[in-house]
């Protein structure tokens, strides 16, 4: 396609949505989508470049003159321009802000630079519309008009007072049923909610969520309205959190696609699998300990799988609860009640399981013995595991520490081992060996 | 503090967020809770309602008469009103339905009743703020202000021709712009996105998250606007799906909370803990087979469970990156590449872990053949796993089941079985026994 009918390309892509155009420029190749992107006008291929996905991105930016970079880089909100500049080598941030035309967009991305990432003011935008209480209605429309070409979608409109303190919201609806000799402080909303700049971007999240906001307002120490953060970016952070979590949960460490070279999905896949291994000598090591009784009772053996995948189901099974229960804020209640709950729920399921190996033992023909031990052992092993399924993402976010990384390979592993080594000590007690 | 002091309670509550009521309702026990909420005037009451999670919410609504929830069910928007009914025992609907006050209302709840679960008919409101095309400015404002009193948050405006066919939509920020004397017509973007009542939900979640989109209306087949789909529902839908896929991932197959009963989580729970049960037994009757080798070649069987978790680990590893992919529309390309991708990861992977067992071995003073069998089924193993883990979820999508089932416990089972009767035969090869 990408031969010599440029016109007909553009009108064709002038079209289509720039996550479309961002879509089009992925499947090509690097120098083919340079191409392409710098025939697009430059509003488009802004917020093309917006949408590509990081990899490509990276390539399509180290074929641009520092010059192009901010000429796109204008035509962005300030989050968003932020976003992109902070994915550039160091060298060139500071080559490519010093040539973007606007000093205030300019003195904007620099601000938002400087917060760390994560917190609400990395998320937030400076472009919002905002009037002062002490406004006229018709005076407030016609400023808002203003505002308004810079904002691409008014969700609220925030009041401030003279010093810019955030002191409340207006809402369009009012300001559409309101005369026009209503004066702003008449009229608005004198409550509003909103988020410290310094705040976890999870935070912000579940706040928006809970109470259904499609933006919030971010303040400074001093109360003062710096910023606003819109859903789209919150509907982004809460994926991405999401894939983070469901990708720990599996043993993967870093984020990576389907489509990521070898060489990345070995660095995010092999660490918890060293640590797998590490598990299963730890497991080898112990089973051999107990190597006398492998001549008497070489079921024991035989059943070893079983005990170590039950423990590690019903840990990743306990922990993946405890993990969404934080993450959702609704772990609540004392920790001994819940430990009782957990053993009580535990006991029920290893009762059950065990019966059931009393009947395959039977139609099987196992010796009686042998069926008692796996019996018993499975019930203290699901006991166990289910208590450090719990337990453990509890003490890690207490300690500050992610619990997400409990779940998956972590508890996986230690509750083979534990489970195992209850295994046979059980066993030597009952078959006395 | 429930006895007497109702006044000042209610001062008190007035203040506070729907959202954050419902958190204190959920926190009384049923007959406090419907006090209260009793006690709260209809609007606030009828928003935290729709907050409180489902099972207190349905405490409190047993509680309540049919015209009492009628009241509640009349405060609230089309989608929230459809989505509390649907809730209450069949019987109870349709009493609570002929006690609404406002037949518009109750037609439009009867209407959204109809549409499946998950699809965008059941997510959609019926308020929404549209406009025909052949209004003038004025007329456009005037009507909106009467819309907008029924509609919480005018998202967008949406224009439509006689017939009531979606044709486009107006920016609230072209209209305060606009002067008097333009007409809708001339002032409209022809350009709408749009969904089909009976899309999926998570497809319209895509499309709203990919285009940032805040409100989505809602066609039938003839292209007739019948409703609109806002983000926070989205928002929820996402975080609910998130959190399902996390659970199924971890053996859990319904929703459940840590805080629920034993016996709904024993529910949730046994279903997987018995098909490893299963699976492990499987194993016992793999290894029993092998019994010969026992005396000759003991550990064997001490590295029985390396062999099965290194299987599991690395079957969930791929597989969740597939699912993930599933999810995200991004799997891509043919899947005889993909195959051989996934053997080079694994070659790579299960090189270096073989290695790893080696160096150990030589320190440990494991017998060179062993240490040889092991490497080799290590490196088998896992090429194995991780094309059950690719490709399981793939057949399965392809067949229409969700392929989140596959990762977790049906695949750590199957990888485990898979895994250690390799690994007896390779040793067997190798061995000679």
């Amino acid at each position: 396609i990408s031969d010599n009918k440029d016109k007909t390309l553009l009108t064709l892509l002038s079209e289509e949505h720039p996550a479309d155009i961002a879509e089009i420029l992925e499947g090509l190749g690097p120098d083919d989508a340079t191409y392409l992107f710098k025939l697009l006008d430059s509003e488009l291929s802004a917020e093309a470049l917006l949408e590509i996905n990081e990899d490509d991105r990276e390539k399509i930016l180290k074929n641009l003159s520092a010059e192009e970079i901010a000429f796109e880089i204008d035509e962005l909100d300030t989050d968003d321009a932020a976003d992109i500049i902070s994915e550039l080598p160091q060298e060139r941030v500071t080559e490519v802000i010093s040539e973007i035309d606007d000093d205030d967009h300019a003195k904007d991305i620099v601000e938002l630079l400087r917060y760390e990432e994560g917190t609400a003011g990395s998320l937030m935008a400076k472009e919002l519309v905002k009037v002062k209480e002490t406004w006229m209605v018709p005076t407030c429309v016609r400023k808002m008009r203003s505002q308004a070409q810079e904002v691409r979608r008014v969700h609220s409109i925030y009041v401030v007072d003279q010093d810019n303190h955030l002191i409340g919201r207006l809402s369009l609806k009012d300001l559409l049923v309101a005369s026009p000799k209503d004066k702003i402080s008449s009229i608005y909303i004198p409550k509003v909610d909103s988020v410290h700049v310094n705040d976890k971007g999870e935070d912000v999240a579940r706040l928006m969520q809970k109470y259904d906001l499609e933006a919030i307002p971010v303040v400074d120490d001093n109360n003062v309205l710096i910023g606003r953060i819109t859903i789209d970016d919150i509907v982004d952070l809460i994926i991405e959190e999401a894939e983070k979590d469901y990708q720990m949960a599996a043993g993967i460490t870093e984020d990576i696609d389907a489509d990521d070279s070898i060489f990345d999905k070995t660095k995010a896949r092999l660490p918890w699998l060293i640590l797998g291994l590490v598990g299963g000598l730890a497991a080898a090591a112990i089973m051999g300990g107990f190597e006398d009784a492998l001549t008497r009772f070489p079921e024991l053996f035989f059943f070893t799988p079983l005990i170590a995948a039950m423990a590690g189901n019903v840990g990743v099974q306990s922990s993946a609860i405890i993990v969404q229960g934080l993450a959702n804020d609704n772990i609540k209640g004392s920790m001994v009640n819940r430990m009782f709950k957990e053993i009580g729920l535990s006991m029920v399921n290893g009762i059950i399981l065990a019966a059931l190996i009393f009947v395959f033992g039977f139609f099987l023909d196992y010796n009686t013995n042998i069926s008692i031990t796996i019996s018993i052992s499975l019930i203290i092993v699901i006991i166990m595991a289910s208590l450090v399924g719990t337990f453990v993402p509890l003490i890690l976010d207490k300690n500050g520490i992610d619990p997400a990384v409990a779940t998956g390979p972590f508890i996986t592993t230690s509750n083979d081992i534990f489970g195992i080594f209850i295994f046979f000590y059980i066993a030597k007690v009952i078959l006395g060996f």
